[in-house]
């Protein structure tokens, strides 16, 4: 564990010490970060590899999973989404589940498919596989598992290219939780080089539009040892 | 797919169309059955085997997945954590994630154990392995994944112990979501008979508690065409 550095963003450090335990590579932590970001919180990040199962850290979220976010006043929360509902409460400023009761039940429909159909079906066959496998003591990565992922993806994008050619964003006119929440899964893939943008042209719209948003700044500013990032990762105009 | 029935909390047939699709052993659709039960809000049942793809009702969830809520004023809700908070939302008396941020915090966050960690250790290792692998295609039942299964059922268990040693609802003083979450994967796999109650004395008192509400009625009185339930499932006494 080590920390990687004050986040500001307001251009300054602080010893303003909100924290948020993570690793890069684990989509729902890329969540908190832009979330975090798009209110204008500032915070630091934590690196927390949970593969070792430090005591410490199991003591703040038993399920031994990462994001843990550390609030003012020394609040403890975990979980991805209890957290996202926490911050849209705590921090209603920049609200990012916002509309109608239908609206909102839309963008939460859209954080759910891609935070469990998505990450099963793409984000677990090609990240886990190819990165956090090894560090939980499995056998090599299965490419025929990385295959499915990969067939995977291209369905999700077409949902993706099908959601953008009827909306501005993923679940209506204004960007939402929605949004952040797949782009975050897909820059976790993005990172990797495993996504055919050329191939979908609306989905390569729609991500260029959420990539040029400060928020994503953090993401794609990512430097993670020992795994380079593809050669357009950081690129906005890809 | 076929109509179970009116289910009335007033004691009497009505024409009111709110539809539930749902399958018995799915924990999520016990879940909003529950929700809607506290919150005295009439339903009926239709039971949907996924697997079959139906059109119609992949135009209802692309997702293809149960529950889906068709709500008055037709509205459709999927996903169970977006129709949970929409139902929390547009129906807030007998409030389910109720208290104050961190309250509400932990609420989620054991939502969260449930729906995700539970679902992947216990749930889908001894429910999916037994009833569901069949219908999607696949091999038998691995009998290593169900004593895995079994196994981490243990865990969870101790971890439910703890929390009500310490709380007398799962998140705290009040019964919540959290407490329906937990106990609607827990009834699935009670139904096949696996949960090892005399072991975890906490947890059995914490469950009758659970069972003797009026609201978990509908979930002990299902019977499951092909699948009978274990001797002490109804038993409030057990």
């Amino acid at each position: 564990m080590y920390i990687v550095g004050i986040v500001s963003h307001k251009g300054k450090r602080s010893s303003f010490m909100r924290t948020l335990y993570h690793h890069w590579l684990i989509p729902e932590c890329r969540k908190i970060r832009i979330i975090l970001a798009e209110k204008k919180l500032e915070f630091k990040l934590v690196l927390e590899n949970t593969w070792s199962q430090r005591d410490a850290f199991l003591a703040l979220n038993p399920a031994g999973q990462v994001p843990v976010l550390e609030d003012v006043g020394l609040n403890v929360l975990a979980d991805s989404n209890a957290i996202s509902e926490y911050l849209e409460e705590a921090y209603p400023e920049h609200c990012l589940i916002k509309g109608d009761l239908l609206q909102r039940a839309e963008i939460r429909r859209l954080n759910g498919w891609f935070d469990h159909k998505f990450n099963q079906e793409v984000t677990q066959c090609i990240v886990f596989e190819k990165i956090f496998k090894r560090f939980h003591g499995k056998a090599h990565p299965d490419t025929q598992i990385i295959r499915l992922g990969l067939q995977n993806l291209n369905n999700h994008l077409s949902y993706i290219n099908w959601l953008v050619e009827r909306r501005h964003w993923l679940a209506g006119d204004e960007f939402s939780l929605a949004d952040i929440t797949a782009a975050s899964h897909l820059s976790a893939v993005d990172y990797l080089g495993h996504v055919s943008w050329d191939k979908h042209i609306e989905a390569k719209e729609w991500y260029a539009r959420v990539k040029s948003r400060p928020s994503f700044r953090g993401i794609l500013n990512d430097t993670i040892p020992g795994i380079i990032c593809s050669a357009h990762y950081r690129d906005l105009d890809f």
